[in-house]
């Protein structure tokens, strides 16, 4: 099957032996995948990462012979969880010292023609939702995991730090459950997709001070989180969304005087998201800002950290 | 009257007119006052002070005339705020925007023979308290807003990282609310006060990694917010209470990906602080290495410096 591999910054395409899964793991045929910033990272060497990458994804079950999910359309928790220790028993797999993680650490990708997940880790995707809109699910759940850790009260004005993809799923999903939401961003045309989806938006620049109880950080960037706790009233909640590698400089005082709660956030349940995406309500198709076939894997990467794009898509053979 | 004098780095002695009380003001006779890490800092060009440091105080309340407190021992919460704004409203003055702090903010502070503070922020102290021990309510409360930040369970296991001043505090405090405290620190017999107060005790060096629900972070140094990160559990709680100042090298990360949660933490209400100084549980004579007069302040001022030195007090005359 075609696969993709990447190592040492190069984006190449192999052919490997379609996966036979474990027992307890089902075999799924990729429709669709999309290119996260975190796929970025890897291809710059972050986990010293070598391998086949992907983790957003839409596929079918196509085994094993009796499998429940046979035939079904289906996305995936990315967390392979051991199932046995006290995060797993608390549901919190996604803790799991001892997970694997889809397309990040030890399990290969979804940017392949097939791939293994275990058949816990997967939801049927309801008809009424797209593959294009589906594909999201992952990164959706992302984004629904604030509102698991930080209570917003309704119609609570909450300030989004970044307009990239992460940045516009926040600010839409947010804006879905009731929060009257502040997008900051630097791109006219992405701030106009959250527009559409209701929020407010905002050239960053010069950024207001103390103005916000909550604030998600998801520029993504080394400076963002200084910005996100200028953003915030005294004992306010900064949400950190961005995986910054590196040390980020932060000033201590301004966190301590103002007793600001900064909330470190990373994936989420898939239920919420598919619950939202079923609704229709968020703006996707403009989210997209190209789709290859899988065999153009190596342009696909090269768009995607082109300045101004968004989400690009990679569709398998089908 | 005696009052003490930071500037450009230099502690000196001046005479200075004794204050009138302004309306809803006290006048207030010191009797001991506490030098913290923070008075150093001023000290050192934090915040560019110039003026009379201290905000650890016990004194005996001797105007204006017809005061309901006349002749009462009170101690003194430091925010002097507004009264007015929603922070006010809401009991929060600690955070009110306009509010000066004694000995810090524009409100010349604790070290001289007299001071002024709202009655409002004054509270009685009980008969049983020693005045020895009235001088630590400052920083008692500071350790107590841990409680009214953080919902710790009984029993649960805390790490307190840092065996200063603030750290043995806090240390004691939260073991007599009945978490099971680790104590983290470099002093011996630093450690011996928090273990005779039934903290386990442990010299830092190697520390164990992803150990604790729950981390203070109290060492007073740049390195101890990613000390306290690496010690703390997925879905944990890290405490700060470090003022540093400048910035301080944070690998956001392991605290997106462990989704940790950081509450900067800082003053707190005084009534908790009272009513356990009022229990006699904490060790707090250990806790002081040194006693001056209020004349010999630039030598305690150096004695507080030292390695090794705890909590160094200044008597007024009286």
């Amino acid at each position: 099957m075609l696969s993709v591999h990447i190592e040492q910054g190069r984006v190449s395409l192999r052919q490997a032996p379609r996966p036979s899964p474990k027992p307890g793991f089902a075999l799924i045929r990729l429709i669709l995948a999309g290119i996260c910033n975190t796929d970025i990272e890897l291809l710059r060497g972050y986990y010293g990462f070598r391998g086949r990458p992907g983790h957003e994804f839409v596929g079918e079950v196509v085994g094993p012979e009796g499998s429940a999910l046979l035939g079904q359309r289906v996305v995936g928790e990315i967390n392979l969880a051991c199932g046995a220790c006290d995060w797993c028993a608390r549901g919190l797999g996604r803790h799991c010292g001892r997970r694997t993680v889809l397309g990040i650490v030890r399990h290969p990708g979804a940017f392949a023609e097939y791939l293994t997940l275990p058949e816990a880790n997967l939801r049927a995707v309801p008809r009424a939702v797209p593959d294009e809109h589906a594909v999201f699910t992952e990164p959706i759940a992302a984004a629904c995991e604030i509102l698991d850790q930080v209570r917003i009260p309704k119609g609570a004005p909450v300030a989004v730090l970044g307009d990239g993809k992460l940045g516009l799923l926040v600010a839409q999903v947010l804006a879905c459950y009731g929060a009257e939401v502040h997008l900051y961003g630097r791109h006219a045309e992405k701030l106009r997709i959250a527009a559409a989806a209701g929020c407010q938006t905002h050239r960053s620049g010069r950024l207001p001070r103390a103005r916000f109880d909550y604030t998600v950080e998801a520029t993504g960037s080394a400076g963002g989180l200084a910005a996100a706790v200028a953003l915030t009233r005294p004992r306010g909640t900064v949400v950190m969304k961005s995986t910054v590698h590196g040390a980020v400089a932060l000033d201590a005082a301004p966190v301590v005087v103002n007793e600001i709660t900064l909330v470190g956030s990373r994936c989420g349940r898939f239920e919420p998201a598919l619950r939202l995406l079923k609704t229709g309500r968020l703006h996707l198709n403009e989210m997209i800002s190209a789709e290859y076939p899988l065999a153009a894997a190596p342009v696909a990467f090269a768009r995607a950290q082109e300045k101004g794009v968004i989400k690009v898509l990679l569709r398998a053979a089908g």
